[in-house]
Formats: C-alpha cells, structure tokens, sequence
C-alpha cells in the first residue's frame, strides 16, 4: 500500500474483498447443485435515499448471485398487514435474509415489526434477540450493517483498534450505540458525541480515530482534527449543486489528517456489502433451502 | 446542603428518598383492602456477594411492606428445572418482581433462563425486551439498577449530566454498557474505559464526573483526578483486614476532588432501593393480584 492508499481508506478495496468471499461461497453452492441465497427487501414508499441504497444491493447482488425480491409496500399499509407480509418471508425458504429499510412511517410499530423478523434472517439488527447479543457481546450477533462496515475498513487498513481512543459524533441506534458497543469488544476505548455535547472540538482533536455521522456536509472543517487522525465519514448528504457530499468539508480535512475515508466511495461501499456477507452467513449456516425454485412470485412485490 | 454533604455523595438520603415513594405507594394500596407486592429473589448457592445483598433487599423490604421470597436453588440444579421454577413464579399474580442473582453456575444458560423472565417482572432488566429497550432509549424500559442508582445520586445532589462529560471506568453488562446508555438519555457525553484502555490517568483527570467500578479496592488514588472531578464509587471489596472499602482509596481521593461517593453508604443503599421501586412500578403498572394470599408457600424455597 502507499502512502496515498494509506490517507485515502478508499471503501472500494474493502467492499471488493467481502464480495469476492460472498461470490465463492455462493459459486460452491451452485456447483453443488443448491439454490442461490434470496434477500428480502422490503421498502414503504420511495424516498429517494432509500432507492438509492436499493440500487446499490441490487447492483452487488446480481455481482455475486444472491437473489434479490423487493416488496415496495404501500404507505397506507397496517401494521397487520405488514407483520403478516414478514412471517411469510419468515417461513419462505428460499429467502435468506430479510431487510426492513427505516425509518417506517410514524402509523407503524418499528418494534412489533423489529420483532416479527426471524432473528436468523434479521441481516440488519432489527429484532431485540439481536440487539441483545449486540449488548452483551456475543460474538454470534447479525450485526447492524454501518457500525461493522466502520470497523471493516479500520481493519483492511491495518488500523490496530485495541487500546485507541474513538469518538463517534453520532449517537442513533444505527450507528453510535451499536458501534460503541462493538468497538467494546475490540478493546477499543469509545466516547459517544452528539449535539448536546460540549466543545466538540476539543473531544475530537484528542481522539485517535474519529467517526462522524450527522447528516450535514461540510459540517467538519479541519480544525476539528488533528495531524494523527484517522476520521471515518458515515455521512451521504446531497448538496444544493445535486452531488454528494460526506459530514466532511473534504477538500479541508484530507490534507490535515492522518487518514480520511471519501464520500462517495467510503463507508456507503462497504455496508452494502457488509450487509450481503450477512445473508451469504445466514446460507451457511444452513437457513437455506433445497429447492432452486424461488416460491414467491413477482406479485408479490407489492401488496 | 451544607459543604461537607455537597462533598460528600451519601446514599443514604436518596434511598431513603426513594424508599420513602415506595412505602406510599404501598400504603394506599394496602388501606384499599388490596395485597402488597411480592419480590421473588431467586439465588443460585450462597456466595458472600449475594447473601450480603440479600440482606439489604430484605431489610429494605421489611421497612416499606414489600413481600420477600427467597429461592435458594441447588447449584446442581438444569436449566429446565430452572425455567420451569421462572415460568411458574411468572404465572404467579401475588409476584410483581423476580431478581435472579448473577452470575449463574457456568452449566446454565444465562440467556435461556432471562429470556424466560416476564419482561413486565424483569426487575434488573435480563429479558432481551428490556434490554432491548435500554439499547433504542425507551423510557418505559426497566433499567438495570445499578447504573440507575448511579443517576439518582448525581441527580439528588444537583450534578446536572446534560453536556457533561462521563467516564466510565466498567464496561459490564449490569453497569458500564447500560451506564454509557443511559446517560445518553440524559444528553451527557458517556466514554467508557476498561483494562485495556491507555492511559486511564489523563481521560479520568479530563472528565466532568468519573464513575468507577473495577472490583479492586484502592485502586485509584488521588491522582487519578482533577480538582472540580465528581467521583461514583460502584465498587464493593472486602480488605484483607475484613473491612469493605470501594475502588477509590477515599483517603487520599476525598481532600482533592469535588464531590464524592463513600462505601458503604454510597450506590450499593441506593440500588437496593432503585431495585425496590421496580417493584412497585410493576405494582403500579396493575401487575397486581387482588388475591391477598400467597400462592407460593415456603415449600417453594428450595427446589
């Protein structure tokens, strides 16, 4: 690696490197006469951040083999109805995994629906006996798909995380919390920001890595960092030109820190497929099914 | 509040505080015609830690009119017959609370036997339902008393948490992870250190309020701490020379910080009675039998 691969933690090696080992373990299976895994993506409405997440999981799953269903539900939907749609994903067997994109509709109960998904299926953390074994450390967990891309791209860059101290600007259950819980059991030494934190920046200049997601670019200019920083950018905004931008005001911070991930081309890459390792995981432990025929049928796709 | 009690944190006043609440709550329902509570302490042999707790919770009980039953179980006991002993103290509507005591023989599943735990009688937040409402924030979650306890002191005595920054030195289940969790609810900034932390002195000197809990006694001394530090001592250890004594050695601690917890009579009064109000919380949340007698007979206390 050179110096230029070692200050941009490009998420596109990191990414590459999952895909690979989910597309051998999928090619094995097919050559053994088995169906490909399914993943169940289940999406109310059509906002835009959404689609383009899908997009992406599309795109890496026809890469890899695994087969994708999306089930656009109506925004109307009950909650009824909508628990009755994930128990059949449940029973299904030709579906491995099944994501459920949030936030639902203030009329739904994110939990009662968290709880209807199989834990086995439940690739993004949703179900409370996943979210327990991520409290408690088990190392058996399906683990929430942004915090374990954060740590896989720590890692491919030969970032030792033990003993370091790691800030997170972002305390939501889809990053902050899970990620400080993970990095627990890395032996890391986690501090959680967020906006009622008091001099942010005197926290995140005495820190050793910094991860930050709060939904606004250019939010971080360079002085928040210092020289030896390694800083992960979670956040995907659009900005008023239309391009993407990170947390970060990029151009600022790179040349100051130590190592800096892109947007786009960062965290986004890697989750995405951090989150098809999970249903090739979920394959292999035997959630699978003999028959190559999918059981349910395009109509399905909307209900 | 003179000087000398803002200095130093006493248990005693908030758990008399709180046990106080408690006996109210009790009293009403008893002049209504209707039966006290019941706390099931379930207790795996007789481990000095836990007999000294059970004391306490005893002694407490027997001050504001909740009904004790003590289990003591074999060590030699399955995990069925366990959850056979939980399922029927669930079932059982003169029980509003069950506290099983941890940690369990190693030959019992821990996890199978919380899951087992009513989530509504969960007093110390085992079930995954509790703790899963720990991990998203809900406030209708029971909290594991220990890091309550923790926050009713800082509370009781003025020490706003909003903006402040916690270091937590434990990184448990039933203290630092729940702690780091909570205090998030409270707008606080939560860091959390443990064994392999570097360089504990400089994070602990830096922090606003530093709660330890390490299970050493004397192991900080007063240069771990900086003039305006507030300092919660969760530890209890027995010396050599039979006394109890805390994380902190108070001697050299007290003279140079702000504030500070003693042990004894610091958390341990505060969490039996954070623990007690659990109980009455269930009460109060109609998880009540308007049966006055006890269904469990003292043949139930050993299995």
């Amino acid at each position: 690696m050179n110096k230029q691969e070692k200050k941009l933690l490009s998420g596109k090696p990191v990414a590459a490197r999952i895909l690979n080992f989910c597309a051998e373990s999928i090619a094995k299976r097919l050559s053994a006469g088995l169906a490909a895994p399914g993943l169940a993506i289940v999406r109310v409405g059509a906002n835009e951040e959404d689609l383009a997440y899908e997009t992406r999981i599309l795109r890496d799953c026809s890469k890899i083999g695994i087969r994708p269903v999306t089930f656009s539900l109506p925004a109307t939907i009950s909650a009824g109805e909508f628990i009755v749609h994930i128990q059949k994903l449940n029973q299904d067997p030709s579906v491995q995994g099944i994501l459920v994109f949030r936030p639902l509709p203030e009329h739904l109960d994110t939990d009662e629906i968290a709880h209807s998904i199989a834990p086995e299926k439940d690739v993004d953390c949703m179900n409370p006996i996943n979210l327990k074994k991520l409290i408690t450390g088990d190392r058996s967990a399906v683990l929430p798909c942004t915090p374990e891309a954060v740590i896989e791209i720590l890692k491919h860059y030969g970032h030792n995380l033990s003993g370091r101290n790691v800030v997170i600007v972002n305390r939501s259950l889809v990053l902050g919390k899970p990620l400080a819980l993970m990095l627990l059991n890395e032996n890391a030494t986690p501090t959680i920001c967020h906006s009622r934190t008091v001099d942010l920046k005197k926290i995140t200049r005495k820190a050793d890595i910094v991860v930050v997601g709060v939904g606004q670019a250019c939010y971080f200019d360079g002085t928040f960092f210092a020289p030896e920083s390694i800083v992960i950018d979670v956040g995907i905004n659009t900005k008023e030109d239309g391009s993407m931008s990170g947390d970060l005001d990029f151009e600022d911070v790179a040349p100051v820190v130590d190592a800096v991930t892109p947007v786009p081309g960062g965290v986004g890459a890697v989750t995405t497929a951090v989150l098809l390792r999970h249903v090739v995981n979920a394959m292999e432990a035997g959630n699978f099914s003999k028959n190559p025929e999918y059981s349910c049928t395009s109509s399905c796709s909307s209900i």
